[in-house]
C-alpha cells in the first residue's frame, strides 16, 4: 500500500491539475462569452423630431398607438429623465454627435436659434463626430435622416464620419415657397390648407452630396429612411456598424403615407408618430432576422420637445411643463428607450441621462478614447445600462443659445432666466426659481425660499461650469451670400 | 375488382365518419374548453382613492415607481379612456356598486358633494349593489377598505350584499380634530406637521358593524387591506367570489408603512402608491399560487382625479386637464387596468369604458340579469374585452352634483357648464364649448364654431337622457343629528 501513495498522489494532483485547468478554461471560455454578449457593438440612434414627453403609448398618450416602441420599453431600459442638449434642432443635433454643449462647439448663438437654407456654416470641421469616433474603430457608418448641421458641402455628413448619407439637410418646413400674404401671414399658413402640400417646402432629399430629388415627397420619406436604413443594416451585418436615422418628423408639416393617413384616432399628428413606431418595429424585426439583435444597441429619443404653437398638429410634453425652446422640463427632457436584448435586462430608469452620454458610452463600447483635448459632456451610461447600478450622471445644463438658463443637480433644478419657447420676454430671476424634479416634475411649485443651501451649492456647481468654459466661435450667426 | 369497390366505398365511408366524429368531438372538447377557460367567473376591484390619470409608470409618471401595474398592464388591457360616474369620493362609489349615474339614486345633490360624518343618509336600500347582484349566484363577497356610502349601521357593506367588511366607513381626512385656529385654519393645517399624526383623524376602523379601533392607524392600513384580502380569497378559492378593495388612500392625509415612507422619488405620495402597487402585486401573486389566475378577472381604477389643491401631495392628472371635483378630463378619467390571464388578450383599449359598467359586464359573467325596473347606465363590456372588439362605449355624461356638466358622445365632448374643481364660480357656456378628446385630450382647443351639426347631435342626446332621468331623492343634504 505504502508504494502506491506516491503514484497515487501523483495521480491525484495530475488529476487536480486537469480539472483546474479544465475549470480555468471554462472560466475563461466564460469571460470570453461573457464579453461576446455583455456587451454591443453595433449602434442605432433613432431620433424623432420634435416628439413630446408624452407622445408614446408607454409614456401616457391616450390615443397614439405606439405598440412597437412600447415592446420596445418592455424589454429595454425606459428613461425617465433624459435629456437633449438644447431645446431646438441644431444645437440639439451637435450636442448629441459630439458629445458637447452645444456653447463649446459654436452651435449656440444670441442671433438665430438654428441654422437656416441661407446659413453659411454648420458643424466645425475640428469638431469630433460620434461617427468620426466609430470610424476610429472601423465601423461602417450612415446617417439616414435630417441632417440640419450644415447644408453646404463640407458640413454634409459625409464629410463629418458617415460613410452614406440619405436624407433632408435641415428642417421640413424650411424652403418655404408658399404665398403668406394670401393666408394671412407665417401664422396663417399653418392654419390654411397650404401646409398640407409639401411642394411648398422646396426641400432637397440628398444622397451623399447631390440632391437627388426637390422638393421631397414628404408623404414617403419616413418609409424610405426605413428602407434605406434596413439595406445598411443588412448590407454591414458582417461588419461593426453605427446607424443614425434622424426622423424628420412628427415636425411640422405633418405628412404621412397613404397607409398611414387618417388612421390614428389622434389626428394626422398620429398618423406621423404610428408611422414612425411601425418604422422603429421594422428596424427591429430587421435586427432580429439577422440575428444582430444580440450584439445591437438601439437607442431611441427625439432632438427636443413639441412644438406646442402649433397646437393640435404639435405633440404633448404630458405632465412637464412648456415644450420646444424652452428650458422648462417640457423643451429638453425626452422619451428614451435602451434596447440590447443581448446584454441590457428589462427596466426603468429614473436617473438623469443625456444624449450627449451616447457619444461617451458608444465610443468606450466601441474601444476608442473619447478626445482628450477639449471638454467631453458626455459621460458613460454604462453602468446603468448595463450592470443595473444608478446612472452616473447627477447634472444637466440647460442652454437657450449662448445663455445658460437653468441647471440641474440632482433632483433640484435652479431657473436664473426663464422664457416661454415662443414668448417674447426672458425674466431673469435672483434668487433662482427651485424645483424639485423627482417630487415636482410639471414645475408647479418653487420651492427657493426653503433651499438656500441647495441653491449655493447649483451656483457653485454653475461657477465651476463656467471656470472651464471656452465658447467656440458662432457658427449660426452668419447668413446670406458671403 | 368490381365487387372491391361498395367495399373500399364502405371502408371509406366508415373512415370519413369516424374522422368526422373525430373532428367533432375535438371540436366540442375544444368550445368546452373555450367556455371553461374564456370568461372569469370570480371578480376583484381594486379601488384607489384620488389617484390621477399619470400617477403610475405605465401612464407615465416619471418618478413613481409602480411594476406591479406595469406588469399587469402589459399582461392585461390598458384603458385610456376610462371614466368614473362623478369626481369626487361618495357619488363615484355608488356609480361603481350601482351601474347607475349618482343623480339617479339620489348620491348626488345640490348641497354637499359627498357624505360627512354627520350625514344621516347613504345608499338608498332599495338600490341593488353589485355585491347583491353577486349573492344573487351565491358568490362569497367582501368589502375591504373605504366604503363612503353611510356610516350609520344600516347604510354600512353588511346591509348591502357584502358578507364581509373590514375598513373605514368614509374618508381618511374626515373626524379631523386638530385645532385648525393655531395653524392658519383648514389649508394651513395641510401645511403643518398637525396633517402627518394619524391621530388628528379621528376616523373609525371597522370590521363588519364594529368599531374595532379609532382612530385607525393609517400608516398600517393599506397592509392590513392586503392580508384581509389575501385572507378572504384563499378562503374562497373552492367557491365563486367577489373582492371589492377599496384603498383609501392616495387621499391626503398620506400615510405610508416604515417600508415604504421616505423610498420613493416622488416623496411621500410616491411612497403611498408604491406601496398600493406593491399590494396590487400581492394580490395578483396570491391569484397565481391558488391558481385563481385562470378564472379571476381583477379590475384596478381610481374613484377620481388627483386632489390638485394639496399641491405636491396631490397627485398628477397627466396630459389632462384639471383634476378632483372637476368635470374636466382630470376629474373623471382615471387609469384602469383589466387582468384576467385566462380570458383576456393584453393590449390597450382607446375606446369609451366606465366604472358603472363594471356592473353590468359582471352580472352578465355571474349569469345574473341587471335589474328591469330601473335604469341601469352600466353596459356590457365583454365584446372589447374578451373578443378583441371596439367598446360599445359610445357616451360619457358628466354630472357635478345634481347638475349636466358635459356630455362626451364619441370622440367629442361639448361642455355645457365648466368649472374648476374647486374654485367658486361655474360658467355656462351657450353654445357649449367643444372638443374632440381623441385628437385634443388635454381640452386646449375649442372646435364649437367648426362644428355645429355635433353640438346639435349631442344637445338631442342630452335631450333624449333628460326625457328617460328620475331623480331620487337627495341622499346627500341631511346632517346632523334629526
Amino acid at each position: 500500500m505504502k508504494n502506491f501513495q506516491p503514484r497515487i498522489a501523483s495521480i491525484g494532483i495530475v488529476l487536480l491539475v486537469g480539472v483546474m485547468l479544465i475549470l480555468t478554461a471554462c472560466s475563461n471560455q466564460n469571460d470570453t462569452a461573457g464579453d461576446q454578449t455583455s456587451e454591443p457593438s453595433n449602434f442605432i440612434i433613432l431620433f424623432a423630431d420634435d416628439l413630446g414627453y408624452g407622445d408614446l403609448g408607454v409614456y401616457g398618450h391616450p390615443t397614439i398607438r405606439t405598440p412597437n416602441l412600447d415592446q420596445m420599453a418592455h424589454e429595454g431600459l425606459k428613461w425617465t429623465n433624459f435629456y437633449v442638449g438644447a431645446s431646438v434642432c441644431t444645437p440639439s443635433r451637435a450636442a448629441l454627435l459630439t458629445g458637447r454643449l452645444p456653447v463649446r462647439s459654436g452651435m449656440a448663438s444670441p442671433v438665430n436659434r438654428v441654422l437656416f437654407p441661407d446659413s453659411r456654416n454648420g458643424l466645425p470641421a475640428d469638431e469630433i463626430t460620434l461617427a468620426e469616433q466609430m470610424k476610429k474603430a472601423g465601423y461602417a457608418t450612415a446617417c439616414i435622416g435630417k441632417w440640419h448641421l450644415g447644408h453646404r458641402e463640407q458640413f454634409l455628413p459625409t464629410n463629418n464620419g458617415f460613410d452614406y448619407y440619405f436624407g433632408i439637410p435641415y428642417s421640413n418646413d424650411m424652403d418655404n415657397v408658399a404665398d403668406f400674404s394670401s393666408v394671412g401671414g407665417y401664422m396663417g399658413f399653418w392654419k390654411s390648407a397650404l401646409r398640407k402640400d409639401f411642394h411648398n417646402f422646396n426641400v432637397p432629399l440628398m444622397r451623399n452630396t447631390e440632391i437627388i430629388e426637390r422638393p421631397a415627397d414628404q408623404h414617403t420619406i419616413t418609409r424610405r429612411y426605413t428602407e434605406e436604413s434596413i439595406r445598411f443594416i443588412k448590407e454591414n451585418k458582417d461588419q461593426k456598424f453605427f446607424l443614425y436615422l434622424a426622423y424628420n418628423l412628427p415636425h411640422v408639416p405633418l405628412f404621412a403615407s397613404a397607409e398611414f393617413e387618417n388612421t390614428s384616432p389622434r389626428g394626422l399628428y398620429g398618423d406621423v408618430v404610428e408611422e414612425i413606431d411601425h418604422s422603429v418595429g421594422q428596424i427591429l424585426a430587421t435586427l432580429r432576422e439577422t440575428g444582430l439583435d444580440e450584439s445591437t444597441l438601439v437607442v431611441f429619443t427625439s432632438d427636443n420637445g413639441p412644438w406646442l404653437i402649433m397646437d393640435d398638429e404639435g405633440g404633448s410634453a404630458g405632465l412637464l411643463r412648456e415644450g420646444k425652446g424652452s428650458t422648462w422640463e417640457g423643451g429638453m427632457r425626452e422619451p428614451c428607450i435602451f434596447w440590447a436584448p443581448g446584454s441590457i435586462k428589462p427596466g426603468i430608469v429614473t436617473g438623469i441621462g443625456s444624449t450627449m452620454d451616447l457619444y461617451t458610452t458608444f465610443s468606450r463600447l466601441a474601444g476608442v478614447p473619447v478626445p482628450d483635448d477639449r471638454v467631453v459632456d458626455g459621460i458613460d451610461l454604462s453602468p446603468a445600462l448595463f450592470e443595473g447600478k444608478e446612472s452616473p450622471r447627477n447634472e444637466m445644463f440647460y442652454y437657450r443659445g449662448d445663455r445658460l438658463f437653468a441647471v440641474r443637480v440632482g433632483d433640484y433644478k435652479a431657473h436664473f432666466i426663464t422664457r416661454g419657447g415662443y414668448s417674447p420676454a426672458a425674466i431673469e430671476h435672483d434668487p433662482p426659481l427651485l424645483f424639485n424634479l423627482s417630487e415636482d416634475p410639471s414645475e408647479k411649485y418653487d420651492i427657493a425660499a426653503d433651499y438656500p443651501e441647495i441653491i449655493e451649492m447649483i451656483e457653485e456647481v454653475v461657477r465651476q461650469h463656467n471656470e472651464g468654459l471656452v465658447r467656440g466661435p458662432d457658427m449660426l450667426k452668419d447668413r446670406g451670400e458671403p
